[in-house]
């Protein structure tokens, strides 16, 4: 498989992995930038995630226009993931979605959603909550045209998440695989803290420190970052879709290194072209 | 199909739905008012929605008697739906069901149940509660006449959905569609708002104006809307029953108009002519 | 089938509903009475209700002894069967489980367990807590002699069921389909009472007259509850095994006296008559 | 089967009945102590558990370091198993994992999670909470090195469960049968005592007679204690992997002789003999 090719097959395997951990229900997307033209990204046309096949995936440029003569009906709130590829040069993958236990969060300024377990600290340590009616009033809450995308996207900022009010969510990361870890792990994470906040005394928050070293730790290709999407893409029934580095993973007995590795970009491109 | 013929497939589809989502048990129901007889409606014989097909559909008239000699038993409250579809004339279709979410919402009047999400919109602004006790006193809580189903009807009023003390909710909607998807989002939306109240602070409810804006742009057989039923209908194991629109959709870089489209009869009609 | 073949087979469907509904797990058990000796009951072996066949039910005496040369290993809690069974010469078939969502009212009276919604009204108006160490101190908690069996049944008094403290509940009914709807309910309405008390305000039980209304109503081979029975036995897979009535039902216009009729030990046994 | 054989063919049922019990998911990992060198245990590589056969196990050093040549990806946490076997001879078995439902324990001091229902007496009187922070600052929360998963087993002290906090637990017990059960259990005790702390007044733990009560009565090849583990076994799909006692177990009238019988090492030793 091309790098495109891989690149796609990864985007349906994150749909369905989204679809089978309820993150995304008949609503919610995922996409992904072109690896090769920044101002485009790939997007499944209007089609509930669980039902996703490689060829319902359709290009877009940055205002949410279908590339060439696509007719197909697109997702009508794709100008989210527009207006947060067009901010944010660095983002490869945004996700989209109403995952229920996280809204709760959006509804009120009672408990800020911050990271309290170590799954949870990919969402940053501040996720602000986007409410579409400051700016454009009485809407039907959808982001349905490219300048409430930007305005999302200048909410969200340099963050991971924001929430939007009464709606969901939206996820902004630096590759598919975080980007659906981080989708699965913040309704987690939202439950951990709504529950510990019901037990009563002071509830201990993640430490930037320890955000920070959870961050600088990540790789996306690590043993332990493909073990988990390895694990939901057999759950979702697409294993046999995931390509596996072919080859053999070394016994590591210092996982300092292997945080130190992934933070150069030479030891990340190797560790891609294992999986071709 | 007929178009008789399409709406009793569709209403196989919609118990099917509401089982597999978990709004019914062995108990609740759906109906469907007859397209060519406002004063006759359809519901199915006593059995677990779960295992209806097209023949334990029985027809009724609006005090609940079934027409011609069908001596099935009947769902012992039907009598809701006749009230409903008596004193509606607009509304098509009509769920009754216990979904347990909702339950805490009819048993104490701490936290009325409105909506705070999206998708929620559609329970309208206000969910009145009906207590059985309040005219009829001690009884088993059942709407087993006439009179009863015309009292639940009257404190519906022109709302969409009316909660039943100690029981379980009441919906009414302009198609079966738009009545499966009330019934499947308002658990969710009771949830949410459930957990929300847990987090302190103010809670903010959707605005009449976000309501309104959500129900003028809503359209039974928008792309977005299709998605959902054929979504759900699919994991109930009844996906090959859905009557798919055979005309290709086009895609629609301007989400406002079909808002626009959807209010105009003649639109609505052709949309409908594409399913048979 | 005999009558008695025909109890022991409603045994095994009402071991596997228990499993299905989450209930039992590989704990809790349910038995009946001997429909021809009161001094005896049937309970299968020391097995998870989810695996139990024909085979694996034994005969005890009210003493918990098993009866004959059958050497199995029974349940260690069987004397909460013949204790209940020796104090209520009335009941038909108890149940025992864990099912999680009671154990908390059994931690604390800080919320009595009454019921709120129509389907817990079978749990009676009081349900008492029975607490071990009151009059056998420090213990494993479990009921493992006569003499804490029958302490047991004292407690539950003439009531439908008996919390237990740290440990579970014990339900005493009718009819098997009548304390397997009571053990599935039970759960539902304390979940339901359970998130009322967090909603704020007043919650509304159901009063007495309701709960009397209901229990009126009520017949264990009405078209209504063998609806749940048909329902959760075919969920559990064994569908196959429940024997229908195979008279016709007739569609009753006036469901009032159905109640009546029940009530009457003839109409019953008509009832009883068809299912052969 | 050898004895060896058999212990390992235990670690992978183990390692199913915790994902199919949701205690595990990609992340978590069970091990068992060489029962010919204490200075060796099993754990397999890193792997989800829900994946892991006979031939994913691999045999490491208390200081966390494979024997051998074997090169595959350990778990990066092995430090924790390492850690407790080191400091507690006696443990035979040790858990990690993340069961969401008693994160919320770890996160705050204002309920300390304790035995409040009879099957989660295991856990024992007192559930230290591990900090990483205390001893190492920020880091990313996992237990990396030697040092961490000493620090661990020194907060564990001689009780049965740590938990960690913002990340999970860790379980330490006489056998692969006790350490399951404990793990599964343990959110269920956690789930019963925040739910019961909602329902207001005075909540009532078990007191520490009643845990030593139940601990003194436990055996890991009881009846009791082998249903469960069948149970959770078959519920995996590995029911077929189960060696059962080839002798049949005798109906006992005395089950307070059971208690007893379990503290003679002579008479667990025959037990175990059964099994082969």
């Amino acid at each position: 498989m091309s790098k495109l090719d891989n690149l796609l097959n990864d985007l349906v395997i994150a749909n369905r992995i989204l679809a089978n951990e309820d993150v995304v229900d008949a609503y919610g997307h995922v996409s992904v930038r072109h690896p090769d033209d920044p101002s485009r990204f790939f997007l499944a046309r209007s089609l509930a995630p669980e039902f996703i096949t490689r060829g319902d995936i359709m290009e877009f440029t940055l205002d949410g226009a279908p590339v060439g003569t696509d007719k197909r009906a697109p997702y009508l709130e794709r100008f989210i993931h527009g207006g947060i590829f067009e901010a944010r040069p660095e983002v490869v993958a945004v996700v989209h979605a109403h995952a229920e236990d996280i809204l709760p969060f959006g509804l009120t300024n009672g408990t800020p959603l911050r990271p309290v377990i170590h799954s949870g600290s990919f969402i940053g340590a501040k996720v602000p909550i986007w409410d579409i009616a400051d700016k454009f009033g009485d809407t039907n809450l959808l982001v349905a045209n490219v300048e409430q995308g930007q305005d999302l996207a200048k909410c969200l900022g340099q963050n991971n998440i924001a929430l939007m009010r009464g709606h969901g969510f939206a996820a902004a990361a630096r590759s598919l695989i975080e980007v659906v870890r981080m989708s699965v792990y913040l309704p987690r994470n939202a439950r951990a803290l709504w529950r510990a906040r019901q037990l009563g005394g002071f509830v201990k928050y993640l430490s930037q420190g320890e955000i920070d070293a959870r961050n600088r730790g990540y790789s996306p290709y690590s043993v332990e970052t493909w073990r988990a999407w390895h694990y939901w893409a057999t759950k979702a029934g697409v294993g046999d879709m995931v390509t596996r580095p072919d080859a053999p993973v070394a016994v590591s007995k210092a996982p300092a290194k292997k945080a130190k590795a992934a933070k150069k970009p030479a030891a990340k491109k190797a560790t891609k072209g294992r999986r071709k």
